[in-house]
């Protein structure tokens, strides 16, 4: 495959990632990423026979960007008590992004859990690959019988309060919450 | 309407209900509940003409049953306290369906909240009516102006732990988050 047809690979990758945000997965067509890309129905059918196929290379380009950013807090922070807090201070600086929204992982996953799809799997590697990072975070903290049920409420209380500020368009709900969630790290 | 008009718009709306959870909202479609009920599509017609009709009977119907139930505990137990544990014995007790299909308001909600449908509004008054309730009982416990953080937050935790409880398939998540809660409430 050659840059341009690389290049046009990534453009419907792109369109795709922020529709399936936006509008859902469900409700989003073909249709929908021909108008926003410009590119022909036969085009895209050349690089993803079918929306699942574009469902897979969404997933694995949010995951490569989740690893990416993961990686570079493990180089610009020592301690995993900064890395935990840097998370937390990750999802209060997208709150607006989060109240428009929901949580891209969570709306999605949640979306995909249901009997209509039945293919939560194909999303679950992007709590996996917070979920895993978050372990050996806690796991250097201590108490590493702990670590993964820890990372496990971190994610939930995110996830819960991000529910709640999309509900009730409130991003003010996420700093309230990410102030208690940096209390319960510096207690650890 | 007779009482055969009202057996039947019952029917459709428990199975609209049923299918609007398990499937989601966005791929329920009327041939669906015609399979399910046996009901001509033209009849259903004749009690809602759109999906949105049906959808707010629904949310009109759960909003019905959880204020019963609410009402139901405020008999039976006599403090704040008690009434606060029952609420996450509730979240416990069904602990498998949540794993199974999520919530079903907060995965309505999460999916009425994209740009697709922007009709989360319809189905908000189902958080309003444990988020109001749960209000009214941190209030009776002490510091009211702390009342409707408190609620939000243990709507939010329930949320969040019934996210990840779907996502990984596993229930006993929700009992351990439970656990905790019963914690802070009686530490309050």
């Amino acid at each position: 495959m050659g840059t341009k047809g690389e290049r046009t690979r990534s453009e419907i990758i792109e369109a795709a990632k922020g529709l399936f945000y936006r509008r859902g997965f469900g409700q989003t067509s073909f249709s929908d990423i021909v108008e926003q890309t410009g590119i022909r129905r036969g085009n895209i059918n050349h690089y993803f026979r079918t929306k699942q196929d574009i469902l897979k290379a969404v997933v694995d380009q949010r995951a490569s960007e989740y690893r990416a950013i993961l990686s570079d807090w493990d180089t610009r922070h020592r301690t995993p008590k900064q890395r935990l807090h840097r998370f937390v201070q990750m999802v209060a600086a997208y709150r607006h992004e989060l109240t428009r929204y929901g949580c891209p992982i969570g709306t999605l996953c949640g979306e995909l859990g249901k009997e209509s799809w039945d293919s939560q799997n194909a999303a679950r590697i992007l709590f996996d690959v917070f979920c895993d990072w978050l372990t050996t975070q806690f796991e250097q903290l201590g108490e590493p019988t702990q670590a993964r049920a820890r990372a496990l409420h971190l994610l939930g209380r995110a996830e819960g309060i991000t529910v709640m500020a999309h509900v009730y368009g409130d991003p003010a709900l996420v700093a309230t919450e990410v102030s208690a969630l940096e209390k319960w790290i510096n207690g650890l």
